[in-house]
């Protein structure tokens, strides 16, 4: 019921001015999420902040769960269109290339966002569905991207595994990047996983031992 | 000056009370922190939570800030504990209990509090000196205890790295789990980078292929 996906009316002025203030909603909404965590955005904050009447925030958006998971959902979309727009790239150096630019996007202001929505979820009963529902959209968009990009073969058995822990991993290193920069420990920690990476993915067979038989 | 530290006079029943409401205090500090975030924690709910008056909860912490930094210290302590009492174990089983057990770390409540703290201080001035150097303390002992457990040798080139990402995976794990019960992938992907870091640290040699010279 909520007038959040703008009809695909023809265009007319005050659609697109319409359309113009829902983004700059969503906008802000990100932006504070990230500077200010839950507890300090409240729809009144992020109208102010985008230059909104409150009236026509609350059009947009009813409610502030509302406002902030279609924030999200925003993020997570920009997210998967930065991923699309990487270069596709065969042979050396694509592994390295794909894992430092999946890393990239778990450190930015987007992740910051999300993170802050993700952890105030888990206290928020009216935001806890809601939240896990689209992280795992985005997870599974992830997944299939990564695998994509990085040309990894998951009828290999060990590979779907593999990749699940590196994406695992850049949001463990997005964490750590939180209250520091930890830009210097980043890039080594990257560059070694890369390599490894790049070992099992370039091998018919898994390049980790298997488990031996008792 | 806070009397964060009790000294270690010698024992009277009227300081063994006072160190028993302290630890009260940081166990209930610990349990809200995990359940309602830090917007819904000041030392007023904790104190009522802990059964404590409000006045005894200030003369042991001054401030919101020593109560939640020493509350989430108490978690490391209680994180570095549990690590060392794992069974020191040799040869084959090793990489994977040590890995299992280190991964554990980040899904339990602890974790869930420390990642709530940890969250606040992005956007808490007060907060976010000090959690910044508790983490990175905190950060340091977690590695050290995974190099002596897993018998890595670092002066093995790319090892140090190895470990350091597999402790940003078990904090992305960690992350993961926050909103859903992630059990059940988790398993396949812990089981699968234990037999991949199983790989790299039984052999002399970096297991993984170096990178080309251009």
């Amino acid at each position: 019921m909520t007038p959040r996906t703008p009809r695909t009316a023809p265009r007319d002025p005050k659609q697109d001015r319409s359309r113009a203030t829902r983004r700059r909603l969503l906008e802000a909404a990100v932006a504070c999420l990230a500077e200010r965590g839950w507890a300090g955005c409240t729809v009144a904050v992020v109208a102010e902040r985008a230059g909104v009447s409150r009236g026509a925030a609350q059009h947009h958006f009813p409610t502030r769960e509302d406002l902030f998971t279609a924030a999200v959902e925003q993020v997570a979309e920009e997210r998967s269109a930065e991923l699309r727009a990487l270069p596709a790239r065969r042979g050396e150096g694509r592994v390295p290339a794909v894992v430092e630019a999946l890393v990239t996007l778990y450190t930015g202001p987007l992740f910051r966002a999300a993170l802050q929505l993700w952890v105030a979820a888990s206290y928020e009963e009216q935001l806890g569905a809601r939240v896990a529902a689209l992280e795992a959209k985005i997870g599974r968009e992830t997944h299939r991207m990564a695998v994509e990009l990085l040309g990894a073969d998951e009828s290999v058995p060990g590979v779907r595994e593999a990749v699940q822990g590196l994406l695992d991993m850049g949001r463990g290193l997005g964490l750590a990047n939180l209250l520091t920069d930890d830009g210097h420990r980043r890039e080594r920690v990257v560059a070694q996983w890369s390599r490894i990476l790049e070992g099992i993915l370039t091998t018919k067979a898994p390049a980790a031992p298997r488990p031996t038989r008792s």
